[in-house]
C-alpha cells in the first residue's frame, strides 16, 4: 500500500519516511487502511527552509491577503463537511452529531473567522504611537510557528485548523503542522483545504504544510531550529517538557498547553439547596465527550458531612446509569488505567468503576474514586495525577482549614470552579478559599462546570505551570491568542512612508484601535 | 569593620552571610571602606517567605496605596538626592553631573511616577469585557519577583530603584532586589529611602527586600523557588542564560536583558551628505558613559568606497581627540580586552586604542576595529562578540548583496540603526536591507543612534534572542512593561461584587481603558 504524502512547499509529495504507522478506529478497535509516513528530519528541514521562504514573503503580504485565505479555508471546510467530519468520527470514535458536525466543526470555522476578522483589523497588535517623541511600537510576525496538535480535538485544535494554527497564521506566520497521530486522515483533508484556500489568496505555497509524525529527537530539533519563530503544543506533559526544554535552551518561544485537573469546589450551601441539579452538571461535564478535554472536572473538593455523602451518591448513581462512550483509543484507555492505579496506590478509594470494559468499543468504565482531606495532604503531587478521560476525584475536606491546606498544594490548573449558595450562606467560605484558588488557576468560575471553553476575547485558556508553559498567556480567544506568535517591533524616527501600515498616521481600515498618546482610538494621529 | 545589614521582612537585620565584599572605587582604582555581605541560602530563604507573605497581603490592597508607595519613594529619591548621587558616582565612576543627577536621577523618579499613574489607572492590565457571556479577563500579579540589577545604571535600572522594580511593584508584586555588587552603597541608600515610602504608604514591609551578593548557585535556586513568581535580570548573557535555564526548568518567568551590539548601516548617500555631522553623533553615542549602555553602537556596518573611508578617518580623529572617560571598573576593563583580542583573533584589525590605560582611573582607550565582509562573514560569531564599552567594529561590506548576507548572520539585538541620504539617494538601497535588519532588532531607528531610550508607552526596550529572552516584551516603557510580571486572570460567571474592582461593571476611575465587546472605552458596562 502506498504511503500518504506529505505537504512541504506548496506539494504532496513523497516523504523522507524512517517508517510508516496507521491510525485505529476506537469504535472497531481496528487499524484504519492508510498508511502514514514517520517522516525523518529530512522533511522537517524541508519544511523549515520552505517555511523561512514564505515568512519573507508573507511579511510582504497585507493582512487582508491573509484574512481572504482564513475566511476561504473556513468557507471550504463547510463544503466538505461531511467527509471531514466522517473521518473525524472513524479516527476518533467522537460522535459525529452533535459533536463532530454540530459543536466542533463550527467551533473552528468561527475561529478562523475570528482570526480573520483580527488579521484584518489588527488591533491584536497593540499598535501604540507616541506622537512626541516619534517613536511607534506594535507586534509582529515572529517567524515560521511548528503546530503541534493533541489527540482530543481533530477538528477546532488541529494543528492545520485549530485554535494555534489560526492565531499564527492570523498574526502573519506560516505554519508547520504536525500531526496528531490519532487522526491523520483527518489532518490530511483538511491540509487539502488549506492549500487550496491558500492558493486562492495567494498566498505563498508554503504558509500551510503537513508532516504527520516524526520521533521525539526530531521534534525537540525542530523547536530550536534556527529558522523557527516558535511554536505551539497541545498535549501530554512529558512530551510537552520534553520539547519546552529544548526550545527553551535555544531562547525559542515556545507555548505549552499541558496537564489541568480542573479543581471544582463545591461548598455546602450550594450543596443544600441543589444538590441533584449540580450531580447533573458535574456528569455531564465530567463524561462528555468520554472526559477527555483538557477542561475536564477531574477534582471536587467538598466538606465532609451529610451534604457531601449524599451528593457523592447522587454523582455515583449518574455514573452508574451512564452508559460508558468510545474513548480516542487504547493509549487513552490504558493511560487511564494507569492514573487509576497511581491514584489508588496513592490511598483513593474507588467509588464506582475503575478499569477498561471490554473492546470494542474501546471504552474505560466510568469511574469516581475518593480520598480524605489528611490523605490529599499526605501525597498531593500524586493524588494530582491527571486522568484523562471519565475519571474523577473527591476530596473530602474535615473543615475550611483543611481545605484551605489542600487549595495551597494544587498544581497551576487551566481552571477552578467553586459552587456557592444563592442565599449567602456559602459566602464566608468563598471569601477564604477563593483568593487561594484565583492564584492557582488561569479561569476562575462561579456555580458553571469548566468543560466548554468559550472562543471570546475576554477567555484565557492558560494558567500557571504545569498547566501551561506561562501564565501570560492564552490559547483560546481571539485576539490575545495571536499575541503568542508575535515579537514587539519599535519604529524610533523611522519615516512615515517607511512605517508598517498599522503604524502609519491615517488609521488604516478606520476602525483599527491604537494607542496614541495614552489613549485608545480609532482615529488617525493627525486627527488628535 | 561591621558588615552591613540586609533589609528582610521589614527590617535592616544582620546576614547570615558566607563572606563579605568591598565595592571599589573605579576613580581611584581603591577599595571602598564598607563592607558587604555575601549572603547564604538562609538570607535568601527568609526573603522569600516574607516576599510570599507580602504578595498576599499586597494582593488585597488598592492600587492607590501602591501607586502612593512609588510617588512617595520618587519624592524620597529627590529629597537625598545629593547623598544618593555622591555614593553613585564613587561606586561607579560615572560623572554626577549631567549624568547621575540631572540625567538618571531624574528618569529614575520619572519612571518610579510613570508606573505609580499606570497602577492606579489600570490600564495596563488590558482589562477585558465580553458582556453577553459575562467572560471578563485582565493581568493580575505574577506573585514576587526577583530583580538582579546591572552594573551600568546604579540608579534608573537598579534592582531597588530602576525600571524593572518600578514595573513588578506596580504590577502588584513585592521585590527582592539582588543588588549589583558594583554600586552596594548606592543600592543601600535607595533601599532605606523605599523602606521608609512603604511604611509611609502601610504596604507589608516585606514588598521591598535587599540583599547584596549571593552564590551563582543560590541565584539558580532563587529563580525558581516556588514561592517566586518571576525573575528580571539584566546584565551579562552568561550569568543570564545560566540563570534562565533553572527559571525554564521550573517554569518559572524569566525576563532576560543580555548582550547587544547594535548595528549602525550608514549608506552611502548619507555619508556623501552629512559625514561629519554622523561621525559626531556617532562618536557621542558611542563614548557616552564610556560605551557602558545595553544600545552602544559596538558594529558600524558600511558599503566599501571612499566615503566610507573618509567616514572611518573622522571617526578615528574624534576617537583620538577625545579623553578616555573611567569605567564602572577593573572587571569591565579586563572585559574590554578580553573582547578587543577575540575581535582581533577573529580577523579585526585596529585602528586606534585597543589596550587598557594606566589606572587610576580605570580606563580603556577608546577603540576602533575593522573587518571587511569577507571576515565577518568568515567568523560571523566570533566578530559579534559583545565589548562592553568604548570600543566599535567597522564592517565594511564591498556591496549591497554583501550587506544583506551580513544582516542575515546577525543575532538578535536591541536596536538596529538605518542612516540614510534626505534627498532619496539611499531610497532603494534601505528597501533591500531595512526588511533584513527589522527581524533582527527589537527597535529600528532612522538616522538617530541608539543610545538614549526614551521611558515612552511605544518604546521596546528588547528584542530577539539572545538580546533578550523572549522578542514580545519590552524591559522600558510603561504601561507594556508592567505585563512581564503578571498573569492572566480569567473570570467565567462570576458575581459581580466578587470581581476585581478593574472589571466590575463601573468603570473604576472613570478614565481606565477597558476592552468592552471589542471596543476600548473608559465607560462603565452597564453605559455602552
Amino acid at each position: 500500500m502506498a504511503t500518504q504524502p506529505v505537504l512541504i512547499a506548496g506539494q504532496w509529495r513523497a516523504p523522507r519516511a524512517a517508517g510508516t504507522f496507521r491510525a485505529h478506529n476506537p469504535t472497531t478497535a481496528e487499524q484504519l487502511p492508510q498508511q502514514y509516513p514517520i517522516s525523518t528530519w529530512d522533511d522537517c528541514d524541508a519544511a523549515l527552509a520552505a517555511a523561512a521562504e514564505a515568512a519573507v514573503a508573507l511579511r510582504a503580504m497585507p493582512a487582508s491577503s491573509i484574512a481572504a485565505f482564513l475566511q476561504r479555508y473556513a468557507e471550504r471546510i463547510e463544503t466538505h463537511k461531511n467527509q471531514i467530519v466522517e473521518m473525524a468520527h472513524l479516527e476518533t470514535g467522537l460522535p459525529k452529531s452533535p459533536r463532530l458536525a454540530d459543536v466542533e466543526l463550527p467551533r473552528t470555522t468561527n475561529q478562523l473567522r475570528q482570526a480573520a476578522e483580527a488579521a484584518i483589523e489588527g488591533s491584536w497588535a497593540l499598535p501604540t504611537i507616541d506622537t512626541r517623541l516619534n517613536i511607534r511600537s506594535c507586534y509582529a510576525p515572529l517567524g515560521p510557528v511548528c503546530v503541534f496538535g493533541p489527540n482530543n480535538f481533530p477538528l477546532a485544535f488541529n494543528g492545520i485548523a485549530g485554535g494555534d494554527f489560526a492565531a499564527a497564521i492570523a498574526a502573519g506566520n506560516p505554519v508547520i503542522a504536525k500531526a496528531n497521530p490519532g487522526h491523520p486522515g483527518t489532518t490530511r483533508l483538511l491540509a487539502e483545504q488549506a492549500l487550496a484556500a491558500a492558493r486562492e489568496a495567494q498566498l505563498p505555497p508554503a504558509t500551510v504544510q503537513l508532516i504527520y509524525r516524526i520521533s521525539h529527537e526530531d521534534g525537540q530539533r525542530m523547536v530550536c531550529d534556527p529558522r523557527l519563530g516558535g511554536s505551539g503544543y497541545t498535549g501530554s506533559r512529558s512530551a510537552g517538557l520534553a520539547l519546552k526544554a529544548a526550545a527553551d535552551a535555544a531562547g525559542k518561544p515556545i507555548y505549552l498547553e499541558l496537564s489541568s485537573i480542573n479543581p471544582v469546589l463545591i461548598l455546602p450551601g450550594a450543596l443544600q439547596q441543589r444538590a441533584g441539579k449540580i450531580a447533573d452538571e458535574f456528569t455531564d461535564s465530567c463524561l462528555l465527550g468520554s472526559g477527555q478535554f483538557c477542561t475536564n472536572p477531574g477534582l471536587v473538593i467538598l466538606l465532609a458531612g451529610e451534604p457531601a455523602e449524599r451528593f457523592v451518591g447522587l454523582v455515583k448513581q449518574r455514573f452508574e446509569s451512564r452508559p460508558p462512550t468510545t474513548l480516542l483509543g487504547s493509549g487513552v484507555c490504558q493511560a487511564l488505567a494507569r492514573s487509576v492505579a497511581t491514584l489508588r496506590a496513592a490511598g483513593a478509594s474507588l467509588i464506582t468503576g475503575g478499569q477498561p470494559l471490554p473492546p470494542p468499543p474501546i471504552r474505560f468504565a466510568n469511574t469516581l474514586l475518593r480520598v480524605d482531606g489528611d490523605q490529599f495532604l499526605a501525597s498531593p503531587e500524586k493524588l494530582q495525577t491527571e486522568a484523562f478521560g471519565n475519571v474523577s476525584l473527591f476530596v473530602i475536606a474535615t473543615d475550611l482549614q483543611y481545605l484551605e491546606l489542600i487549595l495551597d498544594r494544587l498544581e497551576g490548573n487551566l481552571t477552578g470552579c467553586i459552587y456557592s449558595a444563592t442565599d449567602g450562606a456559602d459566602d464566608a467560605a468563598y471569601e477564604a478559599i477563593a483568593p487561594r484558588l484565583r492564584w492557582r488557576v488561569g479561569r476562575l468560575l462561579n456555580d458553571k462546570m469548566p468543560t466548554g471553553v468559550a472562543v471570546s476575547p475576554a477567555m484565557n485558556h492558560g494558567g500557571p505551570y504545569p498547566a501551561t508553559g506561562h501564565p501570560g498567556f492564552t490559547a483560546v480567544g481571539i485576539p490575545a491568542s495571536l499575541r503568542r506568535f508575535a515579537m514587539l517591533h519599535c519604529y524610533d524616527n523611522v519615516k512615515e512612508h517607511r512605517l508598517p501600515p498599522l503604524l502609519r498616521n491615517k488609521n488604516p481600515t478606520g476602525r483599527t484601535w491604537r494607542l496614541i498618546d495614552g489613549a485608545w482610538t480609532q482615529k488617525d494621529v493627525d486627527a488628535q
